[in-house]
């Protein structure tokens, strides 16, 4: 089987030791003669399951206490929902930073439940960079941004100073670098970028958050119910669940997020270096504000289109075309994608205008 | 590895063929090089899959024109939500029946958001039967029930005759038996019985509902938001949305529902049978109202239970402790189940008595 360089933007590429193993797992899970996917949520051994990764993320994060993890479902799109329904007052107000396609979309949801006020944007230059110097009220419910902007390529470098309960939407770095966990309130995380397979999303949320709308919350939707029952209200996504239980171990065993990060300097320098030296490519966004998740770069000169494309798909390179509000090229480099993998792809840029 | 009689009452036994193939394909999926976990769900590969799994569910249930099918994350449970989201009106009133957990959940979901009329309830005799000669008014916004009680063992045998919108929950016993759709204006069922593994809820919905309660719906839990992004509006539960697909197939090459009806009345007589003619145990249910999906039963004398539970452990049986709601012992006895595995239990009971 040929190698792929796997650079989707998520679902995306996880450790190939990861997927040896949830394979297997679903021949025969624990030795058990069962199946990962027939075994009921409530049997020890998935119980182990939900409660080691759920340990592993807050020792990979280091959260302090009075926090706890969740393994839901629904996406960061629920979390959207999830965030007013459990801290937007009927009379107050949340406060958004709207720096892309995602941001919008939360705004949109909060705007359902109650009044929003949208403190910063960067929609004016099409979110290629990040709002500085933001200045944030006082007397907000709550203050909610995204971290990394996986369509336009552009991540806060720095924590929003605020006394208003803090919401971060981290679906695309989060476990690329360290989190001052006790600055928020409430973080979620769809799986499918550095967690694991799509199909659960990740919330770490601040208990100090339970009830505080004052809302009678849909019982799916409510912080503290989920909390209660230790994730398992309802049945969970097991096998994504599983599947990145395995993901963090292999994180863990890796050198945590430290190493993540690491990885992540030297994937994102060798990619933007050639973006910048290569007269034949230009980065989408500010310089400052470039994501170490996400490259977004278009050609300088159209006519080469057709050639670099042959190019990268002769050299197994994999979904890097650019989303249709940016056009041009997108390399995603989730915490999985080697970095020969990203050699291969500057290769081929070199090749371009050699 | 030895054989292992999966009485679970779901997540279930899956077909053998489905988990080798859904093993297969965490390694390398439709030979592209790349795992099934690791692909975008925009991927041309992705979206065949499940274009293929809402197609079969159209074809296997007969499902007219004018009807949407969705594949949705949040299980039943959110279902219990999305159902008076879209359908009951500020001012209206929702019809439900009560005839075990799941719709006491669903009606205290139901009564967040609005008016909720308890038409009719087997609570009294701890919902060991399901009412008959029901009189459901005029007038309703919707009437909602659950068509197979897995907790209790029973199961609706006629369809509830009603001139409002119809709502059921049908996470047990779908696929088990032919189903006139056209009665029904929201059927929801969580994957993790016949469908397929957690993580994923299917949902079939007349396109009249759409609108129907004039609420500003969030859109994760609007149905036409989802209709209109063929279930893709998120990322959806790409492998749970994968395996059930493979087991759709599976249940087509197999004869489809009429052939899982079939398999589904042999196993539940065999295990009746035996219940009624051993006279060391009795079953829960109401005889004429038992489900052939789960069956719930008794010790008549619990001096017998320590032989009885050493023996289906040696028998290699699994998963038939009863609800803690009943006690006792079920034996939830979804599709995938070979009628061995039934025999396997049947001669475990009768050696008790021998």
């Amino acid at each position: 089987m040929a190698k792929v360089h796997n650079f989707s933007a998520g679902p995306c590429i996880l450790p190939q030791e990861v997927f040896k193993e949830a394979s297997q797992s679903v021949l025969d899970f624990d030795n058990l003669g069962l199946s990962i996917l027939e075994i009921s949520h409530r049997s020890e051994n998935f119980v182990r399951v939900m409660e080691e990764a759920r340990e592993l993320v807050k020792e990979l994060l280091n959260i302090p206490k009075g926090y706890t993890v969740l393994f839901l479902q629904g996406g960061a799109s629920t979390g959207f929902l999830m965030a007013p329904y459990n801290l937007l007052t009927e009379n107050g107000t949340a406060g958004y930073m709207n720096t892309g396609t995602w941001s919008t979309k939360a705004i949109k949801e909060a705007k359902k439940l109650g009044n929003v006020d949208v403190i910063v944007s960067s929609e004016d230059e099409n979110f290629k960079y990040i709002p500085k110097d933001i200045q944030i009220p006082s007397g907000l419910d709550y203050v909610h941004y995204t971290a990394n902007n996986t369509i336009y390529g552009t991540q806060f470098k720095k924590l929003p100073q605020t006394d208003n309960f803090l919401v971060c939407d981290m679906s695309s770095d989060i476990f690329s670098r360290p989190v001052t966990i006790n600055a928020y309130d409430i973080i979620y995380a769809g799986a499918q970028k550095n967690i694991g397979p799509a199909g659960t999303t990740m919330y770490i949320v601040n208990e100090e958050v339970f009830n505080k709308s004052g809302r009678d919350i849909p019982s799916m939707l409510d912080f503290e119910v989920h909390h209660k029952k230790d994730s398992m209200f309802n049945t969970p996504s097991v096998f994504a669940v599983y599947v990145t239980m395995l993901n963090l171990r292999y994180m863990k065993a890796n050198g945590g997020v430290e190493a993540m990060k690491k990885k992540a300097q030297e994937r994102s320098e060798m990619i933007y270096n050639e973006i910048d030296e290569n007269p034949l490519f230009e980065g989408y966004a500010n310089k400052e504000d470039r994501s170490s998740m996400n490259a977004t770069f278009t050609l300088t000169d159209e006519s080469y289109k057709e050639k670099f494309d042959k190019l990268w798909k002769e050299a197994n390179i994999n979904g890097i075309k650019g989303h249709r509000s940016v056009g041009g090229y997108r390399a995603s480099m989730y915490n999985a994608l080697p970095i020969e993998s990203v050699e291969a792809l500057v290769n081929v840029m070199k090749k371009l205008r050699s």
